[in-house]
């Protein structure tokens, strides 16, 4: 089933204590449709760049599966630039360059043969251009999973909320569920998400792992311990694609479900996290995912017989 | 099986952002004691209070299970006292008082009837008391755990080392966890203690689970996310509590039944977490208990059929 996603195509530069990467590939939807390529039979982006993109660039992402007809090339414009520097324990980052260029003025063009799409993932992008493409979409998808970040919630929050009636899943970080709602309380936090307009309510918490909500019903998914963390850059997309690749896959979009995307959406971050950039989504077999999805079983199943 | 356990009994003092408790009892050996006493047949307590400690309170020990024998009652001089205040997050405190009082010369006399103790559990206390009450019993227990904090790894290192070769569970928490290894990966730092003595690592995360550590393997376990949070004090002896008195009620020390051992520790946690104090662990029932096994049941567990 075809699978859509909008976001950002981008070059980050990227400073950690452990190293630095330069200009490489990088954006919400570059993320999300490499992490979703390993599951759904077709992913589509709707994206903008400019003529500096290197060609090799999008070949990568088409050997991977995606489909680029929706990747709009700005003759004369630049792509979109991010870089930033993570502090020492890698949980958070300072902005130091965000150059929109391209994105500025961003129309997003939804070319006919998307129009059949079943999944839709709104990557981090302003809420009004978010909601345009649900309103561009002319049969609503079976399903609308929405990321989004403070910023938003800062400069265009009546904008977000619009948007926030018409998806069926949120993604966002603690951080920004108890900014969105107020509440200190996660739990609370969620129980005002979920008036909001999405059905289910994933919250990221990093290395912590991840709670997906569904009206009275919790799921809480740990991140892997690794050895080692080089970039997060991405991490959170990289979910995102996991879990909505996952549940295109399989066509199945229940409760049940949802939980395993999410094991599968953190087992595609796991890896993501290991390396600089995009690098280890384009390098990733079946074998090392089977191998991790078994990490994730033996970390958190136990047996209990109640007394 | 009986179950031993050292450390402080006192009065705390709390302030927390949703109220404040004065003087109520507090230390990490009643929140332990009153914790395990729901799973061991058998607690016995090794402790001193001045006398100014009431009658009442001690008596409460004895009504819910907990042989008081060991505790120390000194005439003319002063409980411990602890008075600290929480932050908004509820994460993090700042002590505002420690008077240690009967502490400062503490000498940890073992009852004749605590000889045939099997598992013994160390209280934060200074590493030094730790080692003589391992000492002090003539047969080594089955099972050592010990807690202790990072004041110790900054005033008594060497000390600590001592102690740390003689045990064989270590509960400490993430910060205490990397400032023990220097490293700042979790997995890392596991791998280094594991090297120290003990044979098996328990790193606490509070609202963020907790993870067991052995040889290669791995488990985490998830903090029950709660609504409120009232008073996190406690919460760590309470956790550890349940832990080992769920291993002597089963007598089975196992990697397998320490998974579960550490689902119940963070069950009975997130009582503790609900009221000021020890005051939940008074009242618990049989079926509350239950009731929140099921939700951590519940919250972690998903099937997937590996392709």
């Amino acid at each position: 089933m075809s699978l859509l996603s909008i976001g950002t195509v981008a070059f980050d530069s990227i400073e950690t204590p452990f190293g630095n990467a330069e200009r490489v590939i990088g954006g919400s939807c570059t993320y999300i449709a490499l992490s979703a390529s390993y599951f759904a039979p077709k992913v589509n982006i709707v994206a903008v760049v400019g003529d500096d993109f290197p060609q090799a660039d999008i070949a990568q992402l088409q050997a991977q599966g995606v489909d680029t007809s929706g990747l709009q090339i700005k003759q004369g414009e630049k792509s979109f630039y991010w870089k930033g520097r993570y502090h020492h324990d890698m949980n958070s980052r300072d902005t130091l360059v965000t150059d929109l260029n391209v994105l500025a003025d961003f129309d997003p063009v939804i070319p006919e043969s998307y129009q059949d799409c079943e999944y839709l993932i709104l990557g981090n992008l302003t809420p009004d251009i978010q909601r345009q493409v649900i309103h561009r979409l002319r049969k609503r998808p079976k399903l609308i999973v929405m990321d989004t970040m403070n910023f938003w919630m800062e400069v265009a929050m009546d904008s977000l909320r619009e948007t926030l009636k018409l998806v069926d899943v949120l993604s966002i970080n603690d951080e920004e569920a108890r900014l969105l709602s107020g509440k200190s309380s996660l739990v609370k936090a969620a129980q005002d998400i979920l008036q909001m307009g999405p059905k289910f309510l994933i919250i990221k918490k990093g290395e912590h792992g991840a709670l997906l909500f569904h009206q009275n019903q919790v799921f809480f998914a740990p991140a892997l311990p690794l050895e080692d963390v080089v970039d997060p850059t991405g991490a959170g997309d990289t979910f995102a694609g996991g879990f909505i690749g996952y549940l295109a896959q399989t066509g199945d979009i229940s409760f049940d479900n949802m939980k395993r995307a999410i094991i599968y959406g953190s087992a595609m971050a796991s890896f993501c996290v290991e390396k600089f950039g995009p690098e280890a989504l384009t390098k990733l077999t079946a074998e090392a995912l089977n191998a991790r999805i078994r990490e994730f079983v033996d970390l958190v199943q136990f047996e209990i017989e109640l007394q």
